[in-house]
């Protein structure tokens, strides 16, 4: 298994905001009701990180870097062209998108039927069949319905969301993974010129690790659940870190 | 469809209770991570709602009354009285449970594991990976394991939620549906007496109730969703409602 971790403000708020896409997505895929809560509250979590950040000229950045680099690579000896080429008309298709959209979130704000059911969502208990009856009643609507309006909900971000998995996909591409050991549960090493790094872990070892880092230094503890909590663990481990 | 709409305090809080309770059920028989973190959210509500209120003097005074109410039952004539013992020794055991438990949630609170995580889940896509290292490590156990600790976790607040459960159907078994018409989309009662109105809806009919009431009177009005949020409907409308 994986743990990611940035290691600057921007990839911190992506990986937010792609695991509350991946949540919306699975809830998509998912006709019950309790998905359908679940995607309700991961679009509003989704539209407060949107309303406290304008992500687009940051992701743009990002985004026109990663492109700039797909021309340079062109220029190198023995490079598939024509693969290249089509990753690089798609990138270039998320940067138009993304330029062209309106300020992200505003038409998710702008939705009645959202509008009207948000607020509830903060109360525990609050999307009650007695508070929400408009919702009570969306539930009960055909699964096919459902999909119709999440697919329109979907859209609209769609073209932030779109731009934040890909961006997130060519840096995670950018580490390959390579094998460390932490003695006694403890290991650091530079972060020079790094944004995100992954710690990958034997399916058999059942430790967590706690990574902090800035832009000079990460460290890495593994920790073991228990009943009291957790507690350090202090013999060597072997894991993997791809740093990207 | 059933629109259901509490009459006072008690009622209110217990359908906000039933409605978590019936989502964490429902998350149980789900293996998938959506719900697991729906299974948590829940979980998470209901513990702020423990820790606003005790229920526990109020509910055993609802459950004393319908006890004391099956006793009465048992004196008149034709009863099954086999059927209804025993449903007065599900209930016995039921207020005993009750008085019995410690202060309902505080296990929870106390448990290091979901006070670990719990205020993460406040925060707009705040249990990501990187900021619950733990609750990424148990999300990867397997099926099996989350369904023992999610048996555990119910168990605890288990004399609150079958009291909770029990009190409810007794209620909504007190009142039996009559045929009404909303003329022009509004109707009123008296709700003398009442703790909960049910109001029924024939399938076809794509209109909600919204419903206000206190001791004295209640109100319905239907509404008819529509891309500007709601309009209200000003037709006659055919519904059943049933007084608890």
């Amino acid at each position: 298994m994986i743990f990611e971790h940035p290691l600057n403000e921007s990839i911190r708020a992506y990986l937010r905001i792609e695991h509350l896409i991946r949540q919306m997505n699975r809830a998509y895929d998912d006709a019950s009701e309790l998905a359908c809560l679940g995607f309700f509250r991961a679009l509003f979590e989704l539209q407060e990180l949107l309303e406290r950040g304008d992500y687009r000229q940051d992701l743009l950045k990002d985004l026109e870097k990663h492109e700039s680099d797909l021309a340079r690579w062109a220029e190198a000896p023995g490079v598939d062209l024509s693969a290249l080429n089509q990753f690089r008309s798609e990138l270039q298709r998320l940067i138009q998108n993304l330029r062209a959209a309106p300020r992200l979130g505003t038409e998710l704000k702008e939705d009645r039927f959202l509008a009207g059911i948000r607020q509830r969502f903060t109360i525990p208990g609050g999307n009650c069949c007695f508070d929400l009856p408009q919702l009570h009643l969306w539930l009960h609507q055909s699964p096919a319905l459902h999909k119709d309006d999440q697919a329109a909900w979907l859209n609209v971000i769609s073209p932030l969301t779109s731009a934040v998995v890909m961006h997130l996909q060519l840096c995670r591409e950018r580490g390959a993974f390579s094998q460390e050991t932490a003695k006694a549960g403890f290991f650091q090493d530079s972060a020079e010129g790094l944004q995100l790094l992954r710690v990958r872990m034997s399916e058999g070892i059942h430790l967590y690790p706690t990574i902090s880092g800035n832009r000079h230094r990460f460290t890495v503890r593994f920790h073991q659940p228990s009943e009291e909590g957790s507690i350090a663990f202090e013999d060597d481990v072997p894991f993997e870190v791809a740093r990207c």
